[in-house]
């Protein structure tokens, strides 16, 4: 599991959730969790919840700190339990961060009473699933009301060092953990 | 995912962690969570976790809220990551009813400082995989420094009810999560 | 298992047969079948069967019973299986309201004598599978000498209602069969 | 897909739901059904049904024809598909003897109106999955009221080779039917 | 598990890395391995390696003897076995034919000293696995230095014939082997 | 991927092919291959291979190198294909040592002319897959007529520690290999 941190903005279109984007971009091969900042500007044949697409809902932010995790398996059930895995470490860190906990976590998204900070999907491509988890930065002119890091006064850059840490962490932990029990009958 | 309280105190050994112990005990048949309040006393002939056993380490509570979850597949990657999943729930569980941060995760346990409340460990049968999370509800008596659900006035019903129906409703969006998202490139 | 019958007439041309078609058309969101009337009517680019590509036939029908099948698995092998198990259920649901056995199954086609009562494939997307059984309404006009359910007075919103209750129901046995065995040295 | 009648009567008490067993008997290497006739007479230790099990149902008959069904993967919602269309064919081929339908399939089961005609069970082993299907050849002093191949003047021999060549030829069809369709989006 | 001998020459563009390939284009239903002579030339929309596609390397030869592997299941890391396999295969068959060691494998290429024979690549489809394996007949005007059959005047029909055989025999006694195995605990 | 050489001798009797042996004996988390020497001498009740246990073959011999390989995922199928590149990994070494071919490989076993140089199973278990490949220091007093490493001069520990270190290096490149190809048609 590795991790990478991009020194440019990209604009976050959904066209970046794609199979082996972390090697194609940052040449980093295998299973990785890579993080970058820039808006969030997802048009609708870039959406990948049907659920949005229906509603119709935009999906925009004038900057964002964006997480791609790609792990070289199919399984999309695993893969949603990774997200959730990524939401709650996004939410820890930032309570810690703050002092207390003001930032709550419901399923795959993370608020603060009814301002959400998060957009996030996880999904299959047919050699890997993929995660995207963005965070708002700003939480000015977003569609729905938001909170941003900078609300906070979490700087981007090593709120993003710290996560992609503790979720490499997390996955090689959890590799000892399945590799150090014996099967029940 | 079916969730069921049991009505009786069940002393916790390791051989409640068999495949369809929820069926044979209970009549819960298909993916569940069970709870059950009683000691945990695990020999070494149950023990499940190898480095315990290599540590010659006693697993021992005078009480303890016990959860058993089963899903009937055998990918253990999975379980530990519903593992994690399960502890976090437990974790913000306790620290709202505490109305502060005082209980942190560490992979699939959670502490009050160096205080260890539970006990868990994930693992496969040949047709399904088993959980087993416990609380310590009185810390009186354990090898190592605990704290129990007693210290924090949470009242060992109420809160698994509490935990069954959050796990289960976690489950239940992680299946809508993942049916309601397009494949990509 | 969910299932849905739709109100209005819908011509099958293939395209129907998408991932999440069920979500997209009809708001059904998890494992289903829905069902629809409409012609059948499959163009050269949409086939999905190489045999009946390769051999250049047509996929004709002025009017047909259309039922598509989603489960969130990506093992072909078991969907064929499935598709057996809906053809049987279609033949037998048949011969027992004509009140003998006229239809019978072959592989994953039903027939009357040597009339071809259905059209039948099974696939895979990167995040489901897929059936698509079509049975003849209209035995009129067909590229090969057909029966349709017109033939045996069969009215076909009545019986679509029968053959998704039957098959949701097998499904859901066949959950509830696998979580009460145990496995076997 | 291989399949062998046993030239000698083997009572069949549940031990012979192992993996290899056909190997282990008959020298028969990989996926395969065998049949062989013999009473019927399982002690609870060896019951799979956890159904049975708790219901305390012994399973018994005087003279049955035995199929044991192996496939080397160990999907066992895959398996109990398998055992539907197993249960199916042996229905169908049933109906067809008498001339008329007087056997009907119940889930995993047959039945002529109240009476049973089978008992069966599909479960896994590390390395397969595993079939007992049984079919009376007498109904004399039998647990519950049934039928047996017996009343209807079927010669065990003779249908159990039909059945064995029909599921080996559906097998072998469902494995050529997935490898001739083309995945779609 | 089949083989198949192209009649014809047919320049390998990428093109032909697609799932049904052998069936679509030579009627070949099944897992196979099929062969044909011809060029090489790929260009960079159709490469798969996308380390070939980073580094701008054209795949280029005059003259290859070519084979395309389908299996019917999705697990590239499996396939990747099969690609190693395939070419040491390929490598030991050619040192039996000159008579002594002069061409080693270096995971999943041939190379004689410096001098590379092979172009290979291993990947899935949604519905089956893929691997390209292709040997230089002519070393003549290649991007790198490489050696071909024809330097160890070795016929690519009888070579191609003879590792066609091989790998199947290999396959099938893996399946045999696999079939023939106690679990241990 | 870690390897480990014991210090020690240690007589392979089958018993060591168990889930996490190289944890619990080496302290080895993961995916391993482990070695040791030490004499081979597996009674019946320990034979893995049905084969040998009907022909009720002893495997026995004064003096081998062990090798114990452990995957933590159950698939036979992929661990056969291990076992072959094992096989071939260990031929080729012998062969690159004593400087000309005289080793050669058939399916997962080496061979010397009739002389037979090696012992190999692969399994699994319900956690993990293994592979049990031991190679004959000695041949003297085998069963059938052997050749071991003695007769070519090879000194078991630096050759088990090639051999390792090979093993580790393929597996590695085929993570590598598997995670920078796209997916096709």
């Amino acid at each position: 599991m590795k991790y990478h941190l991009a020194g440019v903005e990209i604009t976050y279109t959904g066209e970046q959730l794609r199979s082996n984007f972390a090697y194609k971009q940052f040449g980093v091969i295998g299973d990785s969790i890579v993080a970058f900042c820039g808006p969030c500007d997802v048009g609708m044949e870039w959406m990948v919840d049907i659920e949005d697409l229906r509603a119709g809902k935009a999906i925009y932010s004038e900057s964002m700190l964006h997480f791609i995790v790609e792990h070289h398996d199919t399984d999309l059930e695993k893969n949603v339990l990774r997200q959730i895995v990524l939401a709650d470490l996004v939410k820890d860190a930032l309570n810690e961060h703050i002092g207390k906990t003001v930032v709550r976590r419901s399923h795959t998204d993370i608020y603060d009473g009814e301002f959400k900070l998060s957009v996030s999907v996880a999904t299959v491509t047919p050699v890997s699933s993929l995660i995207h988890f963005g965070i708002n930065i700003s939480s000015s002119n977003t569609p729905v009301p938001t909170r941003g890091l900078g609300d906070y006064n979490v700087k981007p850059v090593d709120f993003a060092e710290r996560i992609m840490q503790k979720y490499c962490r997390e996955i090689e932990d959890a590799y000892r953990t399945r590799c150090k029990v014996k099967w029940v009958r």
